[in-house]
């Protein structure tokens, strides 16, 4: 058979892994896909590198719009990022009837809606396994391993710039701002980590896979994103003294009222797995109805771990290229037409448990007033934690965890408590789940 | 398009599982597969209770073969287990071009080949996802997600009966006979344990995954197969004190002198998350040059969570059934007239550490001889206890972690070890990895 012909548009990290991985193992990748798969073409700013890293074996240009015009070029794999130039390119491939393989979370995220049905009415493929989890065939799993599920619900540690800052915070007993700026010294964190720390990056992937997951639309919008800044070491401190861990995970949750889709800091108990999963690893927790509860853990970025992801996509196009479009892998799992209109419920709506701290005036009645806020709002009280004031101080710490309750109740619950006089400064609030 | 016709060949606890969530989730599978699958008949010996459970929907005999040479079924489901007649039906439904889709274990690790070569030749798919690790889609994260690595080693706990066991005996302190009892009880053992206790049924599923994963045949033959029936109580007390944790793993491994395929209760770290899966839950670690350690965890066993397996096979079935046969995924991840010859290593060649525990008369110079003798068989000491006599007792017991060491030479030193006057019995031998 003759080879597939593949155009790569960005050799960095990524794509530098994916043309070391794509010739090293070279052999068994023919094998398992039956035929020759070749990087015949590579576009990058920076030619020289480009020709350095791919010893002189493919054509090296400067012009992306050159391999997704090119007539011999089958597959495209985009490696630019972000959603300007990167959602034309792929656009136009598309046009030109090529298949594209993405690890573009945010250009997905957004735009994703668009880029499937403009594959769809072509014909061709979009795969995207490493926007999602590095080399963790995620996307996969969802898309075909759990096919016969309904998906309930799926919780992932997906970012793992956050999941590194954590684990140090909670080892080393730091604070956020310190722990940041050794987590850009190792290469964890970027010179710009907002993406990551504010929560974006994970709430792109989180939507990704809400859309595989539950058969809806890509709704980055409706996503409640919500990142790690504010956490304090105090509180990572007290949750563990509860049985807890601290991890930012993103959530899509199918309720009898709409979908949850929510990334932001969250206790979880201490002896499931998934809060033991540390550094810049990346683990996703799916509960499907016939399977119950699987996970799914391993290196969440990284270039050879997201060029396995790469290759994964590429040899799957490539087994099925020859087939008849109509009977592909539908991009979503779901054939386009029959996409759910299930609404993302706002934050408010939202059913969660919470872990709330606030310091009070060391004075009797403050409890008596704290619970009386909280049965008001119909919020009942799982566990506590009173700390005495430290030795000349006259504040104490109060930490709550309650049962599940609407976003809502909390709100209106944590304004009233933070009017009452003997409250100093604001609750801290922290959502909790169980993950059962 | 017109449905796909499945026949389904027993009704028991996976067969009705998969009948029952095939018809829950019917509008969900279908959007997925792209058209209508329907199991439309069912042999059962017991045709009351397959009628029963049916609930006549679809036709019911007691003759298998009726299914597997009826022209209008398109997949045989094999869920009669064993190798006796369930091999003749599979093999006559790959002679009359039907896909076949089975949970047995025993049947392709003894007679994978035979039966891979025949699909191959006629050009049907043969799926087996739900053969190992129940609802965990290991089977397609090996053959697809990641195709793009070569594997260098997996290790499951993939015995859900021996992994409930060795929980309880390490959480209650009890005996290995007192807690299979208990398990036979509760349902986690059958009243014949045999399989799943002498780590045979752990051994057909690490044969099948090492075929996968290496691109060899299935060499159950070959395997090193040693249960947890001899596993005492203290040796899981001792392993906990030394910071570890004993689990009946399914081991295989790349070597440059060969592969090692062996099944045996093994210590490991107590901080793997592997080490912390509990009960009748499954997990495979698999390790990939590219993509590196990557973990998948879930129910290996059960009524739903092993239909959610035969059903993922059915949907990629319907899939790709119109595909022209020669682009299909194949059978094995690799085109099978390339498949590898490398040899599985005998057990005395593996190389790995060793856990020893032997009991000696309390002198001097004990110690010593041990030493010299682990020296003189080039085995180092990583680890030791010594516990002393209890009150009233002369014989203390000695523990110790060795480094990486060849089978033969621990063989040759336990046997001169043994011969010592101040030794009191047998060493207890159990393997050590550490996993990382």
């Amino acid at each position: 058979m003759k080879p597939i012909k593949v155009g790569l548009l960005g050799i960095g990290t990524v794509g530098s892994g994916t043309f070391n991985v794509l010739k090293r193992n070279q052999e068994e990748i023919t094998r398992r896909a039956g035929r020759s798969i070749q990087i015949t073409m590579v576009a990058d700013l920076n030619t020289e590198r480009a020709k350095e890293l791919t010893n002189g074996e493919c054509e090296v240009v400067n012009d992306a719009s050159l391999i997704v015009n090119h007539p011999d070029i089958d597959i495209v794999i985009e490696l630019i990022g972000g959603y300007g130039i990167a959602k034309d390119l792929v656009m136009k491939a598309i046009a030109n009837g090529k298949h594209v393989v993405t690890a573009n979370k945010a250009l997905l995220a957004t735009h994703g809606n668009e880029i499937f049905k403009a594959a769809q009415e072509k014909g061709v493929m979009v795969a995207f396994e490493a926007a999602v989890a590095g080399g963790i065939p995620i996307i996969k799993s969802l898309r075909e391993g759990l096919t016969a599920n309904r998906i309930q619900w799926l919780a992932g540690i997906i970012n793992g710039t956050t999941n590194f800052i954590l684990s140090e915070m909670r080892d080393k007993g730091l604070d956020f701002d310190v722990v940041l700026k050794e987590a850009q010294r190792l290469g964890y964190a970027e010179a710009d980590p907002t993406f990551d720390i504010e929560g974006v990056d994970a709430a792109h992937k989180a939507t990704i896979m809400s859309a595989i997951a539950f058969g809806i639309p890509v709704q980055f919008d409706k996503a409640y994103v919500e990142g790690i800044t504010k956490l304090q070491a105090t509180d990572i401190q007290y949750a563990e003294q509860l049985g807890y861990r601290i991890k930012l995970l993103g959530i899509a949750k199918r309720t009898p009222k709409g979908i949850e889709l929510r990334v932001h800091p969250t206790l979880i108990p201490a002896k499931r797995l998934i809060a033991n999963v540390e550094g810049a690893m990346n683990a996703v927790l799916v509960h499907g109805d016939a399977v119950g509860a699987t996970l799914y853990y391993g290196k969440g970025a990284g270039s050879e771990p997201t060029a396995s992801a790469v290759i994964a996509d590429l040899v799957d196009i490539t087994r099925l290229a020859t087939a008849d479009p109509e009977h592909r892998v539908p991009h979503l799992a779901f054939q386009p037409d029959a996409m759910n209109d299930t609404p993302i419920l706002p934050m408010s709506e939202v059913t969660t448990s919470y872990y709330l701290r606030m310091q009070v005036a060391d004075r009797p009645g403050v409890l008596a007033d704290i619970t009386r806020i909280l049965a008001d709002s119909t919020i009942s009280i799982d566990a506590m934690l009173q700390k005495e004031p430290a030795e000349g101080e006259t504040k104490a710490d109060i930490i709550m965890l309650t049962h599940q309750t609407q976003e809502k109740n909390v709100e209106a619950a944590i304004a009233k408590i933070e009017a009452l006089p003997t409250i100093v400064g604001n609750v801290t609030k922290i959502r909790l789940e169980q993950l059962s």
